[in-house]
């Protein structure tokens, strides 16, 4: 089932207004402790539940039945791309997440400090896990390599011994290979161009490493630099082009609104309360056809194991929703990039609970907004990347296929 | 998950008996006037939902989430056929849906009379939406153009301003464009071929415009026409080829009437009544191993609006149900080939109630036919082109995949 080209080939223009709410990593699964329920279980939820009665509700798969999405591909999925063919590149998403802009053309690369021995071997490929202070010192250091044979090098610090590498210049080419051995007792890998396009940008990566390493010569242990997913922007159709949509992005975190921004969305102001979101969405109802909203907590307290807290954002979400339908959008699909179960401490492959309400969704039997509901939705179960044709299709902006 | 040839590799033959009763647009949604409910939970269908509860019920999508069938992609999926891939051409389904016969080699076209100005520009597309029997007057008068360079020409009045034109003979190829520039102010385009072997195709239609236009020039505003879908019968196995089965169709409208022809089915009687049609089965039932039995009224009350329309023709076909059970098939199942919701008045990509009845079918927790009961059915979601596996597999014409 490959959207490719069907949907595009249907697409009509009007004036729907579209939002989709994405609480990030919202599936869960059920947790002893807690009455074994899921924290939408728990939750009280009184206005999301009256929504999914006059919803169509289901689950989304982001990638594949088992496949643990990345944030990347989480958010590919319910965005229409198909995770499984569209990737984003670490060092993009990297760069992106530490609200760096990125232009076409630019290659980035996400980098450790690292410590290297004597005979330049790999002891520790995190540097001791060096403190975010000591980076941010050590990347202001490495600032002083601004350029190699014509081309700008920018370097900024990320948390712990992470940072990133941008190298923004004419004729890059990021198909070039991780210098990052992924094991210690080895010699960091020089950077090799996968194609002959990239041999220059490979020799000016090897140019930087020797650099950057005479810079942190005593600053052992971060003495050495390992680059990986060394990548650029992908090239791929944003929403306008895809979906003849204006789109624009309310969310705070930098990651979010770096892959929005790779989609073309236009990044809107976003506060810290979830009020402040809707209040957003508000304020910009006119100007703009489609509107991500998206909601950080859910997925930080489930990769924290904190149900309650994981409840708390839920219910903040739920006693807000009142403001987002004053001006109720002709769709609005309330769901989660991935599952992030508390009792798991991380992302999942768990199928992610969906609503889409619009005039025409039609309604199931579904009664309140949570996983277990929503398996006997009018929507089943399907692939993540079908979110956005469903939509669409809701919007009324999709012509008959045939006769 | 493609089915061709994994199937296919494993058909083997029985004396099985199976029957497919398509209501046409059968799928809908809940309507607030009439206890919020569709047309099939509205309904009262005894015998459909005793039915249900001995059998496996599901949604299936016709193409892919969010897409809306026309009925070519429609009965395509349902009959097996990926409708993402095989295409019924435009002219193709017009001529069969007037009831022409389409012989292999055959191009057919979807036409227009249209108004030109003095110029030469299309100043109306439709002509003025003549009457349809001024159209029949229009074909007659066309109808003298019998033949072009050896090519029989072969016109035949829709409804409207709509008409069709089959070329016959040797060497037709019909990848040429449209004539129709479908805006008005242009002058008609050009037939150019897409490949070589369709050049004379095209010289034959601009040749036939050229004598229509001087047959018309009197006729204004039917002064022009205007060529669209020139195409011919696809090249697909039919049900013979593809599934070893004698399939014969009970229907009575053209269109599918037609598009069972194009897959080699017997096209049997069929009279207005649905218990004629269960009566036509019961007359057959020995001569034939699958039948397709097609119910319209559905699908016609869907695009009016017309939910009681609905729910009688749903209550005709379920107390009709004891005829076509006394001779019980192996296999029985009862679906629709789109949704037609009242409230849309129009096809839509909402998934399709299915129930199939075998001896061997498992039984689910549905206890009726209705589209959220068939949400926590045993088949799931799924696209309707695995329908007929599925049925295939409850004929026990299938052998097992592997060892």
């Amino acid at each position: 089932m490959d959207t490719d080209g069907i949907m595009e080939g249907l697409i009509k223009e009007n004036n729907s207004k579209i939002v989709m709410v994405v609480m990030d990593g919202l599936g869960d699964i059920r947790s002893p402790e807690f009455d074994n329920k899921t924290p939408l279980e728990y939750a009280k939820t009184p206005n999301m539940d009256a929504l999914a009665r006059e919803s169509v509700c289901g689950r989304h798969i982001p990638v594949m039945p088992g496949i643990t999405p990345g944030s990347g591909p989480g958010h590919l999925g319910i965005f229409g791309y198909d995770p499984k063919k569209v990737v984003i590149g670490r060092g993009v998403l990297e760069a992106v997440g530490l609200g760096l802009e990125l232009k076409h053309g630019d290659v980035a690369a996400r980098a450790n400090f690292a410590t290297l021995d004597d005979s330049g071997r790999i002891t520790d490929r995190r540097a001791g896990r060096i403190p975010t202070e000591k980076n941010e010192e050590l990347c202001g250091i490495l600032g002083e390599i601004k350029e190699i044979d014509g081309v700008e090098i920018i370097v900024r610090p990320g948390k712990g011994h992470r940072f990133v590498v941008i190298l923004r210049g004419e004729n890059l080419n990021p198909a070039v290979n991780d210098t990052d051995p992924q094991h210690e007792g080895h010699v960091p890998l020089k950077a090799e161009p996968q194609k002959e396009e990239a041999a220059f940008t490979a020799s000016v990566i090897n140019k930087f490493v020797e650099r950057a390493e005479r810079l942190l010569h005593n600053h052992h242990p971060a003495n050495g630099i390992l680059l990986r997913g060394i990548s650029s922007r992908p090239k791929i159709p944003g929403f306008k082009e895809k979906y003849k949509l204006e789109a624009a992005a309310i969310a705070s975190y930098p990651m979010y609104r770096g892959i929005a921004d790779l989609l073309g969305m236009t990044l809107l102001p976003a506060p810290d309360s979830i009020e402040g979101l809707f209040k957003t969405y508000l304020e910009f109802h006119n100007k703009y056809d489609f509107f991500f909203i998206h909601v950080k907590g859910t997925d930080q307290a489930g990769e924290d194991g904190e149900f309650l807290t994981k409840v708390n954002v839920i219910e903040k979400v739920d006693r807000a929703l009142p403001i987002l339908l004053e001006k109720k959008p002709n769709v609005l699909a309330i769901t989660g990039d991935h599952s992030s179960p508390c009792p798991m401490r991380s992302h999942s492959w768990h199928p992610v609970p969906v609503l889409v309400n619009s005039q025409f969704c039609g309604s199931d039997d579904a009664v309140r907004f949570t996983e277990n509901q929503c398996n006997i939705g009018g929507l089943g179960f399907f692939e993540s990347r079908h979110l956005m044709p469903l939509i669409m299709a809701n919007a009324l902006r999709l012509d008959k296929y045939g006769a």
